[in-house]
């Protein structure tokens, strides 16, 4: 419909006369491409490599981005006896040379991931004090590289965890009682290492940085006990199997913070990509404005992110136009029974956002994962502007219908809107950019 | 559960030097109160008020404000010759001397709001020029005073809105269609005022302040056309009852832009509120950071709100503490056919801004309404600060259980966190602060 009609407030200023919708589609690409770019193994890894070894170098690792940062490792260390192996996702392999690359099942550990953990453990076992061990650590590690603490098998870990997730525990509650469980996480691999000396270098893509959470944190010290387990477990009045409780009557503490100097080094995090992104948008003369890492259902933050958009628009609050509202982090899409649609977190936010804006003019949005792929399909989210719904509509397309279905990826498909880039090999969540010209 | 095992990366600042509870308190308290005091028309509207008549001065007006705005104009002029009748919300009445006060239904019309608006419409009919109509609108109008349009029921309006309502149509489309099936709405009461002179003094409860939304704009040119009206029915497919169409194949059109000079003055809104409220944190030292006026479901709001406060806490980015985040806006709750509970739209939000924040350090928050009552019961809302949540453990109440049952309310009635101030007679929707020190 058109929206002649609308009050004149809901008008109040003209077009820009510096910016239109070409200006704005290049600077929310360029504005991606760093925060991309920020994040890329092979441009980020080389300038946090410690001091090259006396002695050997192991390299271990797991995640989506094992076998592009292990790549990383041996262009920046062509003359250093390399050796080790990484474990990443299934299709995320990029040829190695002197590192071996395993793939295994994510987000679902399978028999692969326990092989890498068992092959992992027996690689850093027995190194001296010469040696370094080289950890390449990525989201997806904690299920490419998964082994239940001994006598226990992967069911009875998940029997624990299925119970724990709803029982209303907190996500650290949670973490607590699977690093107990496990053969590997909450610092069991650095403990293994020893006595080499061992620095992990890794991407984040958890709100925070914490490196006891990214990948459940195999080369970083617990600071939960097995006391703390008894509790939570009987806090949540959850009995776990036979072999549970026999294991955790004797098993060995997880490693301490303070028994040794962990070298933990992100080399790229959500934080900094956002970063990289607001410096861009600096360079097109936009206010970056960094809301954080967001969390929530991806299609509510669209409604709310139209509000503040709304009020730089017409009262320069919190910031004057031009400026641009970036946010980064990881939004769940919510599926009902009748929904049969196909579409991403950032495809489904920020078709919301255009339905919110109505029109809004100078105003244009991207929404795009990092890793270069939104969910469904093969793209990594899309753009939208003040003639998205109008556009949509004078197809024929209905947005709000398409969005109850949760299907925004049919929309911007039609409308030539979405934006590609293969996988990325690496993720630091979304980018999310709004600019308000 | 104790948190003490949380990483330190969790707990990267240690306590405030100079904030604490008692101090954050008073500083929420203080930025709510003027956020309230902004919209009081005891204290607003007098100055808002136009030249003194030479001839008559008839005051007419709907909303829950009404009552307390006449009041105020009839304490600002106590020498005019006052008289007329507005209509607010059952309970809503204030005492008046000259200006009479009826009550009626909302937000459901009843006969009352049919009377009303029959009775301020011949009110306003004979008057000359050098009288003047003084049109106190307030939000809750368009129920409050409604009439329709001469050969319609209430029940005609009625079937075309409902079906409007599930037709996809926008706000602004269904708005185009209802004002043109009402007598009152839509500027038509500034039309029968004619020629005397009219100026409305209104509180504004809608974004961006739209007097041609805000309370259906009775007083306000209409930019919509019956040709609209035709377009959006046919469009939606949606087939009125024959006496509606019987009646747009011969209405008169509502008053157009152009057709007089409206003198429309808004003597409180949102985001006067908001203002208020930031010039009040930075008395406290507080940088404010206004967001604007947020829509969207209260409990993903309030999760979303947590990760720009993570942000600030983490990173000091979108800006450094000490500062508060405040917004506006009216947020909604969808409640599922399992929930029992009570609680508002700001308790819900503020009870899930608590669980997404895991009791981070120096982040204290008041989220409450405006017009003194949060959904249910008799508070305006509710406080959190680092403690809620451990506090509520201890007293055995489950914050995350009483969330999905949306019975906020109960948690922060068991812990004292309630604020009550009673119903304060205006309404700019919420006040939203999260201070983080």
């Amino acid at each position: 419909m058109s929206s002649d009609f609308r009050s004149p407030f809901a008008r109040r200023t003209g077009v820009s006369a510096t910016w239109d919708a070409a200006k704005a589609r290049t600077a929310l690409l360029a504005m991606f491409h760093a925060a991309v770019q920020s994040a890329d193994p092979r441009q980020r890894l080389a300038a946090h490599l410690p001091q090259r070894p006396r002695g050997r170098c192991v390299v271990v690792g797991a995640g989506k981005s094992a076998a592009v940062m292990a790549a990383a490792v041996e262009s920046a260390w062509p003359d250093v006896a390399l050796s080790g192996l990484v474990v990443t996702r299934y299709g995320h392999t990029v040829a190695t040379h002197r590192i071996e690359v395993m793939e295994a099942g994510h987000p679902v550990p399978d028999a692969n991931s326990q092989r890498a953990a068992q092959r992992i453990l027996a690689l850093v076992a027995g190194l001296g004090e010469q040696d370094l061990v080289l950890a390449l650590i990525s989201g997806g590690g904690s299920a490419l590289m998964s082994l239940p603490a001994p006598g226990l098998t992967l069911a009875d870990k998940q029997v624990v965890n299925q119970a724990l997730l709803v029982s209303g525990a907190t996500i650290h509650e949670i973490n607590a009682v699977r690093k107990h469980l496990s053969a590997i996480k909450g610092g069991r691999l650095a403990q293994a290492a020893r006595p080499a000396s061992l620095v992990t270098l890794a991407i984040s893509d958890v709100p925070g940085d914490d490196p006891a959470v990214i990948a459940s944190g195999p080369t970083f010290p617990d600071r939960s006990t097995l006391g703390d387990v008894d509790n939570i477990l009987a806090h949540y009045r959850i009995v776990p199997p036979p072999a549970v409780l026999t294991y955790l009557r004797q098993a060995p503490e997880t490693p301490k913070p303070g028994e040794w100097d962990s070298d933990y080094r992100l080399i790229a995090t959500p934080t900094m990509a956002l970063q990289a992104a607001a410096e861009t948008a600096a360079s097109f003369g936009l206010h970056p404005w960094v809301l954080g890492e967001l969390e929530g259902e991806s299609r509510e933050l669209g409604r709310i992110m139209a509000g503040i958009a709304r009020s730089v628009h017409r009262h320069g609050l919190p910031v004057a136009p031009p400026a641009v509202l970036l946010s980064g982090g990881e939004t769940t899409v919510t599926m009902g029974p009748d929904a049969a649609g196909r579409g991403g977190r950032n495809m489904e936010f920020i078709l919301s956002l255009a339905i919110s804006l109505q029109g809004q003019l100078n105003t244009w949005a991207l929404a795009c994962d990092t890793d270069g792929i939104d969910g469904f399909g093969d793209a990594a989210g899309a753009v939208i502007g003040p003639d998205t719904l109008a556009r949509a509509q004078a197809r024929g397309l209905n947005p709000t219908e398409a969005l109850r279905q949760h299907d925004s990826f049919g929309i911007f498909d039609a409308l030539g809107d979405l934006i590609r880039t293969g996988p990325t090999l690496t993720n630091v969540n979304a980018l999310r950019a709004v600019i308000i010209a």
